[in-house]
């Protein structure tokens, strides 16, 4: 992988940064964020702004171009492959790194006194603007809203933004009604007092309305907002996909409705017109609720004494507990993306040592395996299909210039996943097709080991995932390992495979505390840079457990996995395993042949159904 | 322990929330924070204003009295005890817990429209302000400041403000000069680029010139605060302690020094306007550093734009990581306070059976082992001697109206320390006199897992220590138990016994990393209302740890027990504890053996020694 050449694009975003045609007055630096109008993680061809101007193209990071220097901030999973990707015009900036400076505080370090630091309002959100303009202005300088993206100005080729047609979700994949979550949202708002919610999230637009789509890759979304009052809907949404029929029906667009189900279909463009109009029209004690994290443009749009912002929006916190229906959908998923797993290693076993079979290859199988099933729709994230040194690359996508060729002699790390209708995938995998080392055997064991401590914890209803983090590290930090990101992800139902508000993580955010219903992935890992790459990745589903005790009537809480493919134990050191913990292997292992062992069955997959056989077979500890 | 009655005291406090002589406009509710003007924890009578208008004597709550209401917020530690001692007039806000409002949640709930909410700028720290008067003027309502204290106007027999002597400390107890301390402060004051620094909190104006005191009971502090120049050392300090010749001597004030080490001392009251000077004779770019918890006072006192405000001073962090001659002064001091309760464990072994021997009795007794103890200065806080259903009253101290006699037939909780001019102790032992249940003895096994799980982790350099904090419940989760308190806090030597800016958590607080040299408590605990209260409590030192490996150059941690007193063998079920645990425990008991051992031998004190033996006796596991 050669590095983007950059020079001239900086040199094409520096005159723009002064030029009056753009900016009022000259602006010394210019803020790239990572997202799109909508603060999504993954975004479209035409919001990839940042991976234009720098080459990185990792799902976070954040880019800062001064007129000397230009700096990229992202964290631990992307270190190595923003290193590859951008050129000698670039500082990294490793974040988590104790000496790593923040953006604020390197802005002051380098900025001439009374700078101005712009930014695009509608890509930057409300909160980070907050931070970033109060430092600023706290050491002279400004941050200054420029409403033309500058990137956008030198980007001749720039894709169209895609406007792709809907698919609609009955009830017996989302469990409720659109109607009837429209209901609920307006009771969260009538008990919070507030007369409008704005909708800025794509998954929340698609989740409040059972609507998927395919404006960005990997996450079945699509470019609208939405605007609910306590008697209307307002949603924003371009293309002619609204004259699609069958969405017609689903919306009830053609149909008497009671007028606070009418649905009013207006341009994506109109938002911020429309959102003026609201915030213009409010009598005092008339609040609008946004997203704190909903951007500085139409956070702006209502005035500040009527905003009500919270770093999870209602939808956001309804939408990651699961209901019936979704569970259920989910385990489907899981049970049809296992079987495609099954038969791509059990191919793998056959194939690699052969010696052709590249890790792009392996990751086209994985996708053909998964394509097979039943209402297969997409992958839910680029395949790392990562062999080797390629495997400490933590979020790794193997491109012609990288592809390597597995081997009997290096690891495998292979993090994949999709999108079903009835639930999204995401889990890891790490294989030996030859003889591990025994210090490779013992890395994976200490890994396995902090993926059972989360994956069996107990812990009290109410509790906070950042509460378990130290669980999945305490067996590396043992003897001195550790890794560089969190454990574990909200996983939506066919919806973003990263989504809010709870997770695993050792970085103290506002995460909401784990309920039953919930859905998060479980994944330490270990990775030795230029060697290899260990992780170990379920989609856990929250659930009651059952204790001896129960303190102040609290309730207990555990994980379910939902995630059934075998764990190599060829790859398993199991004298570094407790009983506890070989018991627990040896239950996943049994509950994969039962429940996958008759989805193979039935689809016929009698090779791979041998496959999984011989791989849960069980272990049994030295005495 | 009968409550306070407050009916004619609210009435007269709500009397003067209207009245002109105290503030501009009637107030319709009033804060009555804990703190003094120093926010400390412990406090001096003449600040126990909160316990003066509600009868709770708690170390922390938040009093709010509003026309209607008085309401009491505080933690998981004081439940039962603020039930106790409030009447009916108080509504107990137990912190913590799902449904409980926030202070402002609630002020918001119940004050008519547009209400001024006043409080003692002294008292309040700024950060607190910040977010109260947020949250009231986004709801319509102000907070405002009232300077004269509202509770100190009712409180007619109000005792006066402490001035005792104070302690010179030498370098053999400090390892640093306070000129030492001097110009470090000011090389960091450097490096942020401030001028001025303002001490506010007792423990750190002690820390810095090497001073200690006796103003406030348990905290060698004294009343004074600092403001340190570039050139110039300003101590506010009250009383004719100043004219001791050895405080004199210490800090050289009749010497010729340079002028940069020359301290002028000031009257304690007249930090205000001095501070009020040095704000107006600021030029720009001229930044002034006090910590975000100062009073909203003494804050406001420099213009917002120059203020630099932390959440940690360099102080506190300097301070909390011990020095080698701080660190060896601890030593001596846990040593000799294992001495004095290795003579009161076997003094009530011998004297419970008898029936004669109360709680206070045995904190008397416990007092008067340690007083014989050399360089004993007095106990770090009132100790908490309880058995039965008093333990699980988490800070309970025993008065005469629920003074228990010990007995064999139920758990004793003895949570107590002291001030030795070389360090400062806090131990807790849970003991049972005659048969333990089998229910009690799987309680504490429980929670003594979790001691150790805490204090034998090992973890990367930087580190905070919130996330060790679920190593010590995941043994009690397991089952379904908890306890609703921190693991552990930061302990000063000889200084307060509650210190920052490290600690170990569940609550997410702005934790700085722990470091090699820092000081920790290791208190998990069990406790059942109306029955028994377990907690196993050792002050625990950072050191490097040894590992196989070191990912990233890192290094790692973990803790070395301080307190050497044994932990009763009679209350472990053995075969709940792992072979590594039961390893730890013996490993501890041979360490209490020889090191206690060795020094009540030199003490003569024999018959402890005998009982030391006895309860070191190792245990095994049953294989």
């Amino acid at each position: 992988m050669s590095p983007k050449i950059t020079t001239e694009l900086l040199k094409q975003l520096r005159q723009v940064m002064k030029s009056p045609k753009y900016v009022q007055e000259p602006i010394q630096a210019y803020i790239v964020p990572s997202g799109d109008a909508h603060q999504s993680e993954y975004i479209a061809p035409c919001d990839c702004r940042r991976a234009f101007i720098s080459g990185f193209d990792g799902s976070a990071g954040t880019a800062i171009v001064t007129e000397q220097h230009a700096a990229m901030w992202t964290d631990g999973r992307y270190f190595l492959q923003a290193a590859h990707q951008m050129d000698n015009n670039w500082i990294l900036m490793k974040m988590g790194l104790k000496d790593t400076p923040t953006q604020e505080d390197w802005l002051v370090s380098v900025l001439p006194e009374g700078s101005k630091v712009g930014v695009d309002p509608f890509i930057i959100p409300a909160d980070q603007w907050k931070r970033m303009s109060k430092a600023l202005r706290s050491a002279g300088h400004d941050l200054v809203p420029v409403n033309e993206n500058l990137i956008d100005t030198i980007w001749t080729d720039c894709p169209q933004r895609p406007c792709k047609p809907l698919i609609t979700l009955d009830l017996s994949y989302t469990g409720v009604s659109w109607r009837d979550k429209i209901v609920a949202l307006r009771s969260k708002m009538a008990e919070r007092k507030v007369l409008w919610f704005v909708v800025t999230a794509l998954d929340e637009v698609a989740w409040l309305f059972n609507l998927r789509g395919s404006d960005v890759e990997y996450n079945p979304v699509f470019f609208a907002y939405a605007v609910i009052g306590m008697n209307t809907i307002r949603l924003f949404i371009d293309g002619d996909r609204m004259m699609d029929p069958a969405v017609r029906e689903h919306l009830q667009l053609d149909c008497t409705v009671e007028p606070e189900f009418k649905i009013q279909v207006m341009p994506y463009g109109s938002i911020l017109s429309e959102l003026q109009a609201v915030g213009a029209g409010l009598s005092p004690k008339e609040r609008v609720w946004l997203s704190d994290k909903a951007s500085y443009a139409l956070t702006e749009a209502i005035p500040k004494a009527y905003r009500y912002l919270t770093p999870y929006t209602p939808i956001c916190i309804a939408k990651a507990v699961k209901n019936a229906s979704e569970t259920e959908g989910m385990r489907r998923a899981h049970i049809k993306d296992a079987v495609a797993l099954c038969e791509l290693f059990n191919w793998l076993e056959k194939e690699v040592p052969k010696g052709t079979v590249t890790e792009i290859i392996a990751a086209d199988k994985a996708e053909e395996f998964r394509s097979q099933q039943k209402d297969f729709v997409e992958l839910s994230f680029a395949t790392i299909s990562s062999t080797g040194p390629n495997g400490a690359i933590i979020h790794y996508k193997p491109v012609p210039e990288t592809n390597r060729t597995l081997s009997v002699n290096e690891i495998y790390l292979l993090d994949s996943g999709a999108q079903y209708k009835d639930g999204t995938t995401d889990v890891t995998r790490t294989m030996h097709f030859g003889t591990p080392s025994a210090y490779e055997k013992e890395c994976f064991t200490y890994v396995l080991k902090g993926h059972i401590a989360v994956s069996a914890a107990i812990f009290p209803n109410g509790t906070k995932g950042h509460l378990l983090d130290s669980f999945a590290r305490s067996a590396l930090w043992d003897c001195g390992l550790d890794y560089l990101h969190g454990t574990g992800h909200g996983v939506g139902s066919f919806l973003n495979v990263h989504e809010g508000p709870c997770g695993i993580s050792y970085k103290t955010f506002a995460d909401e505390p784990l309920e039953a219903g919930m859905i998060v992935s479980d994944e330490p890992g270990y990775y030795e840079d230029g060697s290899f790459g260990i992780r170990i990745e379920n989609v856990v589903l929250v659930i009651p457990a059952e204790t001896k005790y129960n303190f102040k009537n609290r309730g207990s809480l555990t994980f379910e996995p939902l995630t059934l493919v075998p764990i190599q134990t060829k790859m398993i050191d199991v004298n570094l395993l407790t009983q506890k913990e070989c018991d627990w292997v040896n239950d996943y292992h049994q509950k994969c042949r039962e429940v996958i062992g008759a989805e193979l069955e039935r689809q016929g997959r009698h090779e791979a159904l041998r496959w999984l056989i011989q791989e849960t077979e069980p272990l049994s500890r030295v005495q």
